[in-house]
């Protein structure tokens, strides 16, 4: 068999010279075909279709090829300007309207049961940290109870009616950082946040409807794979990044006596005292709460009550700011490593040998919410006081000095009605950008969605619900791009029949409305079982978060074009743009791509964060740019947005009618 | 492909409803054969080797092929029996002598290098440990210092001269047994422990001379792969569930405060008390030690002073007996599992496809060790003071009262010197059985040795130094199995140019005694650097010997076998035993074996440990016994000898002659 696959790289290998005419290049591509497959990510041709010397010879004959000739794009009915006042909405109205009950027929299935619960537990935390975030910036006037009322609503109706109901509406970092600056201003010139913030949600819902009646979701034609996947990649490592982050952050809430001595153990204390100088505000503190300073026995103190006294922590087990927390650290980490192992594990459970199919596939479906109840039960049962998921319990509004419902005036003068108008233009590009480049994402041709996509119904749904957030002084949701991913992937039917080891056939995604509502109306009832929740410790959701985060990473073609960096040519997989495409250019390409990547994320990470969405933007002229320095055949190849798959059919299909041609008989 | 596969099966279904006569059977049988491999470790065949119906029709033509007729059994000149005295032995020796120089020359590698770093490092622990249980036993007659320098001495000289050097030389449960009731005995009956047990030594020795003077060790041609594999897999259970113990045993060691509450962390301590009802006992140690009780601060004293001083621990974070541990517990089973994980995943980096060949193969080589120094590493820079190894630093024996010559009647009576000979018996059947049955798994014909063995040879080494240690009063050594099998595991030489993910092809074992000879040289020298050794936490090496018996199992047809349970038929992997054995009776053999297991399970968690050696021998027995539940056919192919890969190779090609007879051209 070796024998063969030597045969074969000797003719690519001339097939190569004749297309790059350089030995060294030569060198570097001659690629082995391997016998079978070994990754089941990577599907790979048996020996018997690679095209032999003849066929391979002539790639100019491809480059004619029509569907070769120049860059895909989004296409089809869906994106084509209409010229009519929200001719594209209407159009999308009435080509989803005929799946709409379909919609819901479809989601009876245990998987749609898995991919609910699995969510669910996924999406809780980032609105929770989202809101307590959002919380601390404004101090309190939009917190926890105000981003779970929010999500909750906006996820409903956006599930019930948008154009594509696997998106799934999240926080984003962009809104984040909009309101904290929006919040110092307001303080700065002692205007109402919330009424100011509520014009300004108008204003961006009265843009977004606009773009939607302009039919302007058409542009989003021009974010080809290049710009889609610099964006998706970046996003999966924020996701992983911020999981990592979170749970070095433990470090601080709980700090850990690193080189102490076991020997010391009973000489170890960390007691409250008194300040041994009060500042001005501890008195007054002190005055305030009518305590009697001198009465208070301080050494019998909890930790809460010598906070809340600002008394002072002394003794060789005390930390930076308080007393070390023993074990708690460690065994976060223990939960966050085994959660994403464990949920990784049971994913692959599938192509596994052992037990029947159903069982099998059963396991891997529920894989992340077994995960989460395995470990929920093991933190209960070993005891240590991990921090766990607070949600809140009472439905009301986190500030009593505001209502469910805000006057877009209030007490400001009224030209900051017109005034918000400006950045309400900011706002729009943050929110179109952050919701069409993930629907361009679940919307990718890959995915074999059956039902179409709708993105001028999707803009028009969450301006709708923008506005309303707005008027009752709730958090902005647009498509979250990980979570839509992961929803995505948590739904997808392979062919049932597969042999282990064997990549099971995708046969399409299970388009339905039903997880994303269960989802949402879930989240709204969340406030009431607050008793089940409290239990899960948040380690494990920081795991899930991971688990998200590389999971979504896989399927990605810029990590595999990554990962050939470190690949000796002769292992190198066979991917259709490694046929066509000199490996120089395909790495030229992809050191483009992570040039780009590393300026978003320097962008992101900095304090111009708010500028990210239009940075996506300018990701669009960097490709155009980059026609210049590729050829339109090459880009065909590496920035395509056809399955792989199926543009390698298309190719062997091809090459064999070719073959056909020169040998008749 | 799917297509042809079917056929395939079609064809096999009818072979197998010839051979069984049962649709029930049939139906249990159907197995598809994939197209490709997906588990590296199991070579399976492509399917234009399946034999088409009219070859797999005959199998009594394949009966009566003298191969497959009866169970293969260990043979070859090296256990015919001379019928001379020391005949045997004389013969190795020659056999050996011409390959002495090349098994010094073969040993420059690197790979002997990484080999010998890791095995070094996995040694030292077990001979510690041993030393350590030893010397709680015998109130340290023999401890850590002994063991460390009679596993030294024994395995130079054995190293050096035995026939089989890759057999590494350890302690083993059965002798740590025996030399705990000799011990008690000898106090109960106020005899010298060190006396009475050089004779009994000095006696075994002899015994074991007289065995390789009759050439016994020809009778382990009767142990065949079913009792061979049942020892192993014993074996490395028992390795596994050490490891797991080791590490749950250090929750005595470092208790946790299990459910603490973080906000009293100001109110918890663990001082030392003055005992409240001072027993007699602590009273007399206080007079003896001249300790002006009154005089104590008892609150300020150390743990260990408050234990010497015999005072209590009073306070909220006092557990059973002592202060709760912080972190130490949590960080030990972060380094515990990170140790096997990290060593497993470096190993399979071999066939990744990553980096060229060379880089590859050399960090698969030294997989255990650079995981052992990156834990050494990061251990050190957290501080958790978790537990280290503790070698002893000064070279002298453990108590002052033995020198490194012992009397072997000093001041017992006369007669205990022919006494001694009755558990001498005992004592030559444990070590012939722990040593042979290691030396048949080592010589198994799997790993292709070509320098050949040594059966008594090895005995007459184990022999020698055996009377060696007893007059030096150390403690004995034999064949250690698992640390044998990863001892040649770590020194398979594989072909080079594999394609990842393509199993690459098993070349042989570097066959030489330089390893052997470091690791016990180095350990020998382990008494002039514990400043190195003292970093390295004990949790990392309990995950090194995790590793050791999890990779161990591999290999091992048993657990193939036992796995089939699980997997549905045509999921089930193409072993030949499963071509021509009906699955029925595979599941039948398997079980037998695994009962067995059960029950030498029990034996040795029982008190009657010390009869385990000789349970091994009764497994010869019941294989033997199976002899009427099973056809010779079926025991052929179900415990032969014969690697898999070979005897299918034969296989195939006795059936492609067939088919060139059946249809010449």
């Amino acid at each position: 068999l070796s024998g063969q696959v030597f045969h074969d790289v000797a003719y690519k290998a001339k097939d190569r010279a004749d297309l790059v005419a350089g030995i060294d290049e030569f060198l570097d591509q001659v690629t082995v075909l391997p016998p079978g497959e070994w990754d089941p990510s990577i599907r790979i041709e048996p020996p018997k279709n690679v095209p032999s010397q003849e066929k391979r010879k002539m790639p100019g004959a491809l480059d004619e090829s029509s569907s070769h000739s120049k860059p895909e794009k989004h296409s089809g009915p869906e994106l084509e300007r209409t010229g009519r006042l929200f001719g594209g909405l209407v159009l999308d109205v009435k080509r989803k309207a005929p799946w709409f009950w379909s919609d819901f027929r479809d989601g009876l299935s245990l998987q749609c049961l898995a991919s609910f619960l699995f969510l669910y537990c996924a999406c809780m935390s980032p609105v929770i940290t989202f809101g307590g975030l959002l919380g601390e910036a404004t101090h309190g006037h939009i917190s926890a109870m105000e981003s779970l009322l929010g999500a909750s609503m906006t996820g409903v109706v956006y599930s019930l009616f948008a154009g594509q109901p696997l998106t799934i509406l999240g926080s984003t970092g962009p809104v984040l950082v909009f309101e904290k600056i929006l919040y110092k201003f307001c303080k700065e010139y002692t205007l109402s946040y919330l009424s100011l913030r509520t014009c300004i949600g108008l204003w961006t819902a009265f843009f977004c409807v606009v773009l939607v009646a302009t039919d302007a979701s058409c542009l989003v034609c021009y974010i080809t794979r290049f710009t889609e996947e610099a964006f998706a990649s970046l996003i999966c490592i924020i996701f992983i990044y911020e999981a990592l982050e979170k749970l070095s952050h433990l470090r601080e809430t709980f700090p850990v006596h690193m080189h102490s001595k076991l020997d010391l153990l009973t000489i170890y204390y960390c007691k409250c005292e008194p300040p041994a100088h009060p500042s001005n505000e501890t008195l007054r503190i002190w005055r305030s709460s009518g305590v009697n300073v001198s009465g208070i026995t301080w050494g019998n103190l909890t930790v809460t009550e010598c906070r809340s006294l600002h008394g002072e922590f002394h003794g060789p087990a005390c930390g930076h700011n308080g007393p070390y927390a023993p074990n708690v650290l460690f065994w976060c980490c223990i939960l966050f490593f085994s959660t994403f192992v464990l949920s990784s594990l049971l994913k692959k459970f599938k192509t596994s040998r052992y037990f029947p199919t159903r069982v099998r596939s059963t396991v891997s479906d529920f894989a992340v919410f077994l995960t989460i109840v395995i470990m929920v039960l093991i933190d209960l049962g070993i005891g240590i006081p991990s921090p766990k998921l607070h949600v809140p319990h009472v439905f009301k509004p986190t500030r009593d000095d505001r209502g469910w419902l805000i006057n877009p005036i209030g007490p400001n003068p009224w030209w900051t009605v017109l005034a918000a108008l400006i950045p309400a233009l900011l706002c729009t590009i943050l929110i179109f950008m952050d919701q069409q480049i993930t629907a361009v994402i679940v919307n990718r041709k890959e995915h074999r969605l059956k039902k179409g996509c709708g993105y001028h119904l999707d803009l028009f749904m969450v301006a709708v619900m923008l506005g309303v957030c707005s008027v009752m002084g709730l958090p902005w949701f647009v498509a979250a791009t990980v979570l839509s991913i992961t929803h995505v992937n948590s739904l997808k039917v392979e062919s049932d029949c597969s042999a282990p080891g064997e990549q099971p056939k995708f046969l399409g995604i299970r388009e339905q409305r039903v997880t994303g509502l269960m989802i949402f109306v879930l989240m709204g009832c969340s406030v009431f079982f607050t008793s089940v929740l409290k239990f899960i410790p948040m380690p494990v959701l920081y795991g899930v978060f991971l688990y998200m985060g590389v999971s979504s990473l896989r399927g990605i073609q810029f990590f595999d074009r990554l990962k050939l960096f470190w690949m000796p040519a002769k292992h190198q997989p066979d991917f259709i743009y490694l046929r066509h495409v000199p490996l120089r250019k395909v790495h030229l390409f992809t050191l483009i791509q992570l040039l780009c990547l590393v300026l978003l994320w320097a962008i992101k990470a900095s304090r111009a964060a708010i500028i990210f969405p239009m940075m996506v933007l300018a990701l669009v002229f960097v490709r155009k740019v980059m026609d210049f320095c590729f050829s339109k055949r090459e880009l065909s190849f590496l920035d395509d947005l056809m399955p792989e798959s199926k543009k390698k059919k298309l190719d062997d299909a091809k090459n064999e009618a070719k073959e056909e041609e020169v040998m008749p008989g």
